[in-house]
């Protein structure tokens, strides 16, 4: 039994030395609540020089990877460089070296999952990544152990924060895509090139990895629906909010017996719903256990700590199981084989809201819905938002239960008739 | 290494005969989970005669509690019996046993936890709760371990769904708290005797096992400031509305450095707080931690399967441990002696809502504020809500952040001149 555990970080940045601040400040704290010294033994970085939150001794630096991943008295590394080269191959010469791994690498596990898990699995060594997943929010833990008798039913998750910053913005302010993730990107709440983020791609690593933990289902960011939220204008936001509705991107995986929905999109859902509350940076998760009913998970997506905190947990989880001279304790993901993933598009089916740009005179609605007759499409509701004689104006109209295929296939029809003036965009609803 | 843990169920009730249920259908799902056989070894109850919602083999029961205390086979007890006696000695025969406990008893844990967990330490032996708080939600968990490097400021919590289920109803028929609570006991919301859930009783052993966790400070009910919803009128509820504000059981636990601010009672909080959304007989909770910030926890908070998610989830993570041939992997919670509880009343400080019942004539106002004034408690609004000249209207009053000692002592001066024709009501304020 160790009274010690070594840790080794991989990337001295924002979060690693937000971890190595934690794990220095709060030593005794830990110390005393797991009976182990959590010792960081060695910081890697390519950059030595940048000043950082924490001082940490210059012999702990260093600039190769190696030297923490063959140093045999280190036990758990830290891999926070994201990106999947070379973490990947950081994260699986550790575990060969027999170490445990914990990382925020959402990309890299939703990329190479099958792989990585299966060396996590057949060396017997521990992944954590519960930072990867809602920052701050203790999900991944939860999914994993405090509702482990559940069977799920669906996830529908606000997970990315940036994205959902622009779209409050935008709410807020009245303002265009354009504008609100320039302001985002001055306030530090957008990367320059945010378009990982925006795009839903973000997103859709994150929703993967909750398929995994709720479905033993590996999905594929090129096997889910993605849109991003750069087709939203400030008026699809203030029509929605009309009509009683928030836009938000949201990541949707959804089982129906041995169906698996999974997609990321921008979606009309109703003001009163809890994820419709999830504004500004915050993450929002709501998911639907078999035996539990419905939960709601709110908090910090992103920054420095509330990604720190996670990392310390898994780490402090790690240690537990180190401290116990545990092989593996991890509660495995069981690889659901019947579980068939939905095709990316057609299938699914959902209500939608779509605005059409059309000349405002007599004749138009008849024309437009008799498109929509022709390929099925049936309409709940529409208002045409303004009067202009002759000019094109907004209208708004939401369909019944429909599928995604016709809807654009008669759209395309639609858009090339000459009263309507512009793109007529379309943004699918989902009742939570 | 073990590879199949025994259990012995104390209480085969609601929510006994709904662990059982979960354990025999998801026998295989949960061994392919953790690798260890989750067996039902006996089952004790004082009704061995009622139908229930899964069958057991018949030399499975008992009607005796020690023939599961003696049972050298058994290594976890589960009590679901409530109630401080014989859960009680129960629980500590178990652990004397060297048997791991899970229990959903939070009136014992609450009223007895110097010493069920002082023994729990000295023995090893851990106790497992998460279903005495909240239900299905995993929050015991994550204050433990997901939030583990976090110190905490503050918990707000809706931990009673009967009387968030009374209050919600209030608010949609408007009709008062005894109707209310004759319609939530036939939809079986309420026990026949629902004093300890409207009395905020209940919520106070809730809010005390958070401090524990969360502050490391036992906190016993009789130091707790205590209010039920009894006092609450639909008109209040209506009146609150109209100022933006929902009125809500709020359990509070708030640090500010060394003290702890421990009380339960109907709270004014907006309503574009989180909370403001837990309706019926959900729970909510809101937690500061110093690193994450603010993250929100929302789900059932009671009923068979919910809790006997929790449960399970209990018995899964001790039986990792005793497979893992561990004496005690269990986070200690770390008792902080410098803590100071704040004294029940007098020292805290809120914003309260006053209304007031008052003849309808010249000068009024200017009594009230004025004896308001004398205490030192200042007016931010007021409103009379109708005009019957000669006749009691409601005045509602807004006050600034006051101590309730002077505004009671006020309120009782004000009660007592003949213009005031009903005892004054007023209600806490919380800006969570």
């Amino acid at each position: 039994m160790s009274n010690k555990v070594n840790i080794g970080l991989i990337g001295f940045g924002t979060i690693g030395s937000g971890v190595v601040k934690i794990l220095h400040s709060r030593k005794a704290f830990l110390k005393k609540k797991t009976g182990v010294e959590i010792n960081i033994k060695r910081i890697c970085d390519k950059d030595l020089k940048s000043r950082r939150i924490v001082k940490v001794r210059s012999s702990l630096l260093t600039k190769k990877a190696d030297d923490i991943i063959n140093d045999s008295s280190i036990d758990i590394v830290v891999e926070l460089i994201g990106g999947v080269h070379p973490a990947k191959e950081i994260i699986e010469k550790s575990l060969r070296k027999g170490k445990y791994v914990v990382t925020a690498n959402k990309a890299l596990l939703c990329e190479e999952a099958e792989s990585i898990f299966a060396m996590s699995k057949t060396l017997g060594k521990d992944i954590y990544f519960e930072a990867a997943v809602a920052g701050g929010i203790p999900i991944v833990k939860s999914i994993k152990e405090g509702l482990i008798a559940n069977k799920f039913l669906g996830i529908y998750g606000i997970l990315n924060g940036t994205s959902n910053y622009v779209l409050s913005l935008m709410a807020e302010k009245d303002c265009s895509f354009t504008q609100a993730l320039e302001e985002a990107k001055k306030k530090g709440y957008a990367e320059k090139n945010a378009s990982l983020d925006v795009e839903g791609i973000d997103s859709a690593h994150k929703i993967s990895l909750l398929c995994y933990l709720a479905f033993g289902k590996i999905v594929k960011v090129k096997d889910i629906l993605v849109e991003g939220i750069n087709r939203i204008s400030s008026l699809d936001i203030r029509y929605a909010k009309e009509l009683g509705f928030k836009i938000k991107l949201l990541a949707i995986a959804k089982k129906d017996k041995d169906k698996l929905e999974v997609r990321v999109h921008p979606t009309l859902i109703p003001e009163g719903n809890l994820l419709a509350s999830v504004d500004g940076v915050y993450n929002g998760i709501c998911l639907s256990g078999d035996l539990t009913g419905r939960l709601f998970f709110y908090g910090k997506g992103a920054g420095r700590f509330p990604t720190a905190s996670s990392i310390v947990s898994d780490i402090v989880e790690l240690t537990k199981n180190i401290k116990a001279g545990l092989f593996k304790s991890d509660i495995n993901i069981i690889e659901d084989k019947s579980v068939k993933l939905l095709e990316k598009t057609g299938e699914f089916q959902s209500r939608f809201y779509v605005r059409f740009m059309a000349i405002d005179k007599p004749g138009i609605l008849a024309k437009i819905s008799g498109v929509l007759g022709d390929f099925g499409i049936s309409i709940a509701s529409v208002t045409q938002k303004e009067r202009k004689f002759a000019k094109a104006v907004p209208i708004v109209m939401i369909t019944h239960i429909a599928k995604e295929e016709p809807l654009k296939k008669a759209i395309k029809q639609i858009d090339n008739l000459s009263i309507v003036k512009e793109q007529t965009v379309a943004i699918k609803m989902e009742d939570i």
